[in-house]
């Protein structure tokens, strides 16, 4: 069997393989896609990703794309330890709270929405850095009312097992993080978020961690 | 058994899951929040739904949310006419498609995007426009790309056999009509699109087709 993550220190959305990966015990190699430098717009990438974006995982010669479709791939193929739960109503809740980030955060903060707000409209950096400290803040606020109606956090934020809602909730914490917005005031997600990081699983996987990160960061 | 959705005419997220419903012949009641009203943030929906975001499906009596978690909850609990095929490399393959819109695409240009640009940044109504023409492109440009490495699409985007994908793709489409943008330039999304529309679970679920939709558009 052989595993290859495409991947990039900073992307959250391979850190989140990352973390599932190593949750599943997965032995596996990454290939570092630089997307500071726009290597996911090179020829080489785009033959194997023509959406120009991060991350892949190679199984043994096939290629899957997008972060949440990855997830689900590795949950249907190495069944333990289960990332979701048995019914359908259980696992629509943690799916709903990954897609909470997956679908309506880090979208909006990638390299490309940022350099767009760029090249077409003159932002600087510290607009692009208000652009995503709103939209971390407001996922951070939607994640903690999320958690506190569903009463469900304990150690996590489904109870004590792990799921793919806190794989998620950390990529969305970390990006939180290096954009220093305030995870004080959202008091239960920090919590699940500081216990995922217990875990050398999430930790790991850290983007800081990564080669071709900064040292200092 | 009851179903109710709570949508709004104009959401591709609500599309989704009426197409979804449409092809599994569930009943549902669908309510609709005015989301250009913002009656999404009133207290009685946000205690429904604490994201203040459409859609909810309630089935007897339980709410679920995120369009992408609601697919595959209705995928989960009602198995006929499979949207998902078997393996779980084409469950992914499937999955990636429609996550190229529902993730990537869609909550670029939702209208709490579209507030941000203009309360912030005093963005008019043809920079949103700009806004929303360029990230519909982007997407037909993936899609397009994507179904032709692929190499599957027949009469729909994976052969002749509708999927969650293609519920995906007909919202992506429908969003790139509402803001003009050229369907000609991706001819294999088109032609996947336009034999969609001959559906009547997709043709009838129509954001023009539902109740408070201009007569005139």
């Amino acid at each position: 069997m052989s595993v290859t993550l495409y991947g990039y220190w900073r992307s959250l959305a391979a850190y989140r393989v990352r973390v599932a990966l190593n949750l599943k015990g997965i032995d596996y190699e990454e290939i570092s896609i630089n997307l500071a430098a726009g290597e996911q717009f090179g020829e080489a990438y785009a033959a194997l990703n023509p959406q120009h974006v991060l991350p892949i995982l190679n199984h043994d010669g096939r290629d899957i794309t997008q972060s949440m479709a990855i997830l689900e791939y590795i949950e249907d193929t190495w069944s333990m330890p289960q990332l979701l739960p048995v019914t359908a109503y259980e696992k629509a809740q943690v799916r709903a709270l990954a897609l909470v980030t997956i679908a309506d955060t880090h979208p909006l903060i990638v390299p490309r929405v940022r350099n767009f707000l760029h090249k077409e409209w003159n932002l600087d950096e510290s607009a692009q850095t208000q652009w995503a400290q709103h939209w971390f803040t407001v996922g951070n606020e939607a994640i903690e009312r999320i958690l506190v109606k569903a009463g469900r956090a304990q150690t996590y934020s489904f109870g004590n097992e792990v799921s793919l809602a806190d794989i998620a909730l950390a990529s969305h914490a970390i990006g939180a993080g290096l954009f220093k917005v305030d995870m004080n005031k959202t008091p239960v997600f920090a919590e699940v978020f500081k216990n995922c990081m217990l875990l050398p699983a999430f930790a790991n996987a850290h983007p800081l961690k990564q080669e071709g990160a900064p040292r200092n960061a």
